[in-house]
């Protein structure tokens, strides 16, 4: 089976590499008119999923996640619109460089080849990532959670329908089309047929998946994000910040986890940002200096500088210097997104420097982490990977690049 | 052992990854002075590694990529001030946006961390690589092969010696201290400490580490490189180049191995090209209609459109139109370096984005696929993956990227 998918998914990439912005453009339009056009038969197949994952008794959270009603459909066939206004990344010549010979030598952004998908129940996830690797020109085969299948195969065949009477290639988006579990081991082995691995899921899907696979693959693990308040920070904006990374949105992985303030300046600073975290219902696990001023607090254990609480809990701590802040940081962050508040430019440089993380900010609430937010139009995911790319994923991650030299006659001496 | 090794490469990666760009370059004048101060130390140690290779029946082209002699020393010594020469990647911000809420976000190249090299027996291999991971402000844990181990030792001794006087921290370059094969698997499977690694030598090897690595690899296989003549070239300007590609230095990966001509053109083409390449000693293999044009040619079987013969042999055969010649490229090619001659704007760019190769020329020789003659500098390789680095590999494939942002008190809303 594995072979059939991926000889197909080859085919279709070599002539979707090729293929005009417009006919991508409009494929990608057509898709999410179908969405809208056949929602009664979305809602049906779901509903296929959602009686399937009753009787095995999955939970309210899953069941919801899984669920395709009116306004997902919509947001989805939105999601497809948004990606076709964006521009098209593949074919552009840039960093050329002229040689002392003439040779114009430049670098030509094109698509990756066949990009394989593991991810879980969320059935959205098959037309966010399928019509990404079909904008940046990548065939795409998707492997889902099997409790969503009925969904994802039918999404997958609308997009498939609709994308084919505007150009598409057949096997351009390819669902693997049963639940059994060898099938994942199988794509995982397939070096020929894919280029790329990304798993989509929790951290347990993302290791099994890095330890099995053949084939490269780019992680994003979770996000413990650390904000230092350094001495010279203006605190009534310090405040500001740190209420917003933490309360704002506290379910996601660029939310605050952590708070690193200079010990000169805690406890003044922590009289004016308790009474402002526990209004908005934070529960605050500091240590001994932050027990000391914030009666609330209750006492934090070593584990708590490491976990991403995903909710309106936030740990504190006192931080001799920059330097104790960075190296505790690199230690027990998750080198996702980490933040300083400073007036001084020395530590702002040192800091952007020396915290090896995937996204590195200045005055600023760590939930800008974010393709969205970075003018990218979109992400795919925030790798917490180092190679190929790191940090919010757009569609400019979903391509590689080939060298492109434009000669008159040049030989070499 | 690899624990040992892992954590004192982590620890002066961190310290490496911050260094000023003039302790670095210091520190590899001083390497470069210091081999040619120690030559006889050198010579010496090399002898033992010989005299083994002797006593066990080493090939005399083998004992030939072991052999350091004064003149290789010299060169190992200039290559390490041609990279202390080279701009430095590391801290570069680049690829600015402004967002409307006045966010400036960057990109910052920054080292990658810890870099594990696997070669075969040429030990000037261990001062290269380890200079420019080095200038890239990466920690280099090296794996020579066994015939080579006292050589390698001595040399990267010189280079930590050297080194430590300028300040570079311990442990910035490593060699693994035993010829045990399990240590290449241990240092594969040493995900926690080794964030790369790149196997330089044949096949089989690279082959055997992508299999075997837990760690990204980036790979560099073999140039099967081909040239197409279309219709519209200039016949004289074409025939030099190709001789050029094929004859000026035969042994290397980015010589012309297979000549493809469009069918129109190809009697009259061949008249002009035969002699020139046979008065070079070069062998032709060719198709039914160049066997029939050029007496001294033999026929091609299948395999010859795929070998890469690093010899003065060329594999030449008709193609009926451009696209015939870039799928067949696309197909029997090993996507390395492969070019177009050619006069019409059309087929010129239609052969730049068709060809699937990590280098893709226009009416020059395939021969300036090379980090050199691309203005690089340097290069630790050529790779033919397509994650992170495609085609000749420079310091800044040797690095990765943050997202950086310049901040002064923005909250999402």
């Amino acid at each position: 089976m594995m072979k059939r998918i991926g000889e197909k998914a080859r085919s279709a990439a070599a002539e979707l590499a090729l293929l005009k912005p417009d006919v991508k453009n409009n494929a990608l339009l057509a898709m999410a008119d179908s969405f809208l056009a056949h929602r009664e038969i979305l809602k049906a197949e779901n509903e296929k999923d959602l009686q399937k994952g009753r009787e095995k008794g999955l939970s309210k959270a899953m069941l919801d996640r899984l669920l395709l009603n009116d306004k997902r459909i919509e947001k989805m066939s939105d999601a497809l619109r948004e990606v076709a206004a964006l521009d098209d990344p593949v074919g552009e010549i840039y960093d050329m460089k002229i040689r002392p010979n003439g040779l114009k030598v430049a670098r030509m952004r094109c698509p990756i080849g066949v990009i394989g998908i593991i991810y879980e129940s969320r059935p959205d996830v098959t037309a966010d990532a399928g019509c990404l690797c079909i904008k940046s020109g990548n065939a795409v085969i998707l492997r889902g959670g099997s409790e969503a299948i009925h969904s994802n195969t039918i999404i997958a065949r609308l997009m498939n329908e609709a994308g084919a009477k505007e150009g598409l290639p057949e096997g351009a988006i390819q669902i693997i089309p049963t639940t059994d579990r060898q099938a994942v081991d199988a794509m995982l082995k397939a070096r020929e047929w894919i280029d790329l691995i990304i798993p989509r899921g929790g951290t347990e899907l993302i290791e099994k998946v890095s330890k099995n696979s053949l084939i490269p693959v780019i992680k994003h693990y979770s996000g413990n994000c650390y904000i230092y308040v350094d001495e010279t920070a203006d605190p009534e904006e310090a405040v500001g910040i740190i209420v917003n990374a933490k309360t704002q949105r506290p379910g996601v992985c660029n939310a605050l986890e952590t708070l690193l303030i200079q010990k000169d300046i805690a406890k003044k600073f922590l009289k004016k940002l308790a009474p402002r975290l526990l209004e908005k219902g934070v529960e605050i696990r500091g240590d001994e200096t932050v027990c000391s001023v914030v009666p609330e607090a209750v006492p934090a254990r070593e584990s708590d500088w490491e976990e991403e609480y995903l909710d309106l809990i936030l740990a504190v701590k006192t931080a001799g210097s920059l330097e104790e802040a960075t190296s505790f940081i690199n230690k027990h962050g998750s080198h996702h997104t980490d933040a300083i508040l400073t007036k001084d430019y020395n530590h702002a440089m040192t800091f952007l420097s020396s915290v090896d993380s995937a996204c590195v900010l200045v005055n600023c609430s760590t939930r800008f982490s974010d393709g969205g937010e970075f003018g990218m139009g979109c992400e795919i995911g925030i790798s917490t990977d180092k190679l190929h790319a790191r940090g919010p994923m757009g569609l400019r991650e979903l391509t590689t690049s080939k060298f492109v030299v434009f000669g008159n006659g040049q030989i070499r001496l």
